[in-house]
């Protein structure tokens, strides 16, 4: 009984639709990670002094990270409702709109597109250094993760909201919006905790460049800040959602 | 028989929809203010010597208020109308669009948030001294008050154009037109009057901080510009504009 | 006979939405060049030495320019048509799409709310110099108005596209695209010709600084640029445009 | 036989709407190019030793891509479909969306288109260099093949779902999504292959300083990211595509 409800979920995970997801999921991750990293990277190829810590490459970052995030989300919008972040992903698993293996294919799609992304950076700008994300050091970790959880929740919230689909899911300015929200808390928080707000983002160029320190810092905070968006906003500020107003897969109907 | 309309008043006040409205707008100033002086607090952190007067900081600061004002507006606009700023607030009240009660409210949780936000950036940046609000020193406080009230103007007015229902509401890019403005007004003036439009973000940083100085210039001027924003919309420019096309409240029916 | 047909002329010119369409262009045109001429005039505040050609200080102005002029078109819109520029009022009139009495009134507006902006901003921030529009030592005037031809035409057949019912108006992301093709031109061309594809930007500045050099690169490039621009759309790109489908009054109706 | 079949080709390809549309590209793709190399020209004039390798210039060449894109799509999504770029008219073809013989007409617009802006930014900034595009040293011509290849797929890939009619087609925020994504993808590889994605900005610019270096990276690694995004999009994200979703042709019906 157990194991039959087993194999109609996993079934329920390579549906075509589900299939499309992962993959739109891929692309999408891909593109942002490597634009992200890839601008750290080109303003660290133009200013090989300065490390991160300049005020330019802060607002490249952060342009880069707005402009990506935006259209990262709005071409994967209609396949997998464009979460791009396992922190996304998580936070609308805890809420109920996507089954938890569902959930875990994502995270799967994810981290192998942010992996791929920066291996691609590493291997075409031959003898470019890979960087990870990291923390000012008068910072502790926990005030780190705070601040990541804080900036995850202005994030998940603002996904919440843009693909809800009793205002219209993503057809309006929603990605845009998204986008904004991130490139803004990159600006505030850059120079602190880095402004990752993603841990796909974090984990894939730890992986690329071999260093996991503050890993931690990039998923504890995140992982409970999306939580917190997700049950905030289904049952306080939306309270009568449907089950399914937001939702993971195709709002397209493919036969 | 004044006291029966007071209680009903003040159960009006507390309906569920109008409690929700009091959490979106604290949602939404917390990221909108932490945004702004998390950039300013950046920008001081890549540059200690510079001080706020540098150019690169300005757009820095000015970007990020355009980015956090959009996607700030744009969760709120469909629950509490999106105001984030008293000066909004108050442009509202006065044209009639809010009630008092619901409008003291709503300045609560803006100052709140407003406050909240800047400790919060106080308590993890270990260290970092919270910047407030100031003018140039060849500039009176009048000069600046007045500077203040034309961009606030500038900004109540495009809330208005972006809330009236009639030619759609915040449904569609009216959330980044107002973010927009916000942005081009704060490149406009930043080096003089500061270019902050918004009470309650000059209100958190000074409580903060502990400085007060000239935060009458950051209310003054705003209040009075919102005003004849709000009188000069509904009177002059769409006169005919029925008594609820603007609302502080939700749009959506929530039983 | 003749007579009576200007006298309606006339009173076609003053009726309530033709007023209304006159105070809402002077109101966006007041804070396009407010933000434009401030934007100039920060970054001179913050870089005394550089004057105006500097990278920095060229992207602000660019950014400011593409933030003002999407939200001032989106706050005029639905009333005037969201010209905000005298050369864009003279293509709408070379195409028939306004009369000339109603486009003289629009001049007069914009050429007003230029000339005040201008002007609070010189008394405002006491000791500033308000800029002008110039160009460089090793361009012609006639390589300039070329240039400033160019721009314009790019910018008016951006608002004829933006502006054309049939793609549902200024409903979209219209001003943004009108705003943007602003942004880019200044960015392609600041330094050069300074970027101003509007008369009545040029001329307000040039009568609060006292100085009228090279003032008519851009009057006649930019009317020259707007009216082919307009001729070029309705009569190849999109033939068979009905007389009404552009218009500068309000698409609401107000009794 | 054949001859009548390439005979009533040749006559589609100049009907009135055919020929509106090769207008419009030639427009479109003349402002896209105008501005971007223009802005290449402008931080050069600005900033004469820094060569083009600079953080600020490449803040600015992204953003003016990402501004001028945005709007040059949007000025011509209902006559051509936006295309402005060899590459995306290269996709469209693999993926039978447009026909052979209209795409070879497009592309010769939009050569001729590159040219001639390149030609005007010369003639009237007098003594200016117009700039190629370039590799820089440590790369191999094969890495900024797959790069540029891989930016074009993700470019491609989003006009794609911008341009899909099964979402609304360009009537939403699709141009700007375009926009972002190719302005986000310069800031990340400017530095190291140019982040070009278009062959005929690299050819054009090429052309008229007559410099051919590297044009081969700019035309292989694109055309194939394209065909790749064209036929992954087609077949595996959205396979159930009815044949004319996608068109290259007007949507407004033209008498």
């Amino acid at each position: 009984m157990a194991r039959i409800a087993l194999t109609t979920r996993l079934q329920k995970a390579i549906t075509p639709n589900a299939l499309r997801s992962y993959l739109a999921e891929f692309i999408s991750t891909f593109f942002f990670v490597f634009t992200v990293v890839g601008s750290m990277m080109s303003s660290r190829r133009l200013m090989p002094d300065a490390a991160s810590s300049d005020l330019a490459s802060l607002v490249m970052v952060a342009v880069a990270n707005a402009l990506a995030l935006s259209s990262a989300i709005y071409i994967a919008a209609n396949v997998s409702g464009g979460h791009i972040n396992p922190a996304v992903t998580f936070g609308m698993a805890v809420g109920g709109h996507i089954s938890v293996l569902n959930a875990i294919c994502y995270w799967i799609s994810q981290m192998m597109a942010s992996i791929m992304a920066c291996l691609l950076l590493k291997v075409t700008t031959v003898g470019q250094h890979v960087p990870t994300y990291g923390i000012t050091e008068e910072m502790t970790g926990f005030g780190a993760s705070v601040l990541e959880g804080v900036l995850t929740f202005g994030l998940v919230y603002t996904v919440y909201v843009a693909g809800d689909r009793r205002h219209g899911g993503f057809g309006g300015v929603g990605p845009l919006a998204v986008g904004f929200m991130a490139g803004a808390n990159v600006l505030a928080t850059g120079p602190f905790s880095g402004g990752s707000m993603n841990p796909a983002c974090a984990f894939g160029s730890a992986v690329v460049a071999g260093s996991f320190r503050n890993q931690a810092v990039y998923w504890v905070g995140p992982l409970i800040g999306a939580a917190v968006a997700g049950l905030l906003y289904d049952n306080m500020v939306y309270p009568t959602q449907s089950p399914d107003s937001l939702t993971g897969f195709s709002s397209i109907n493919v036969s």
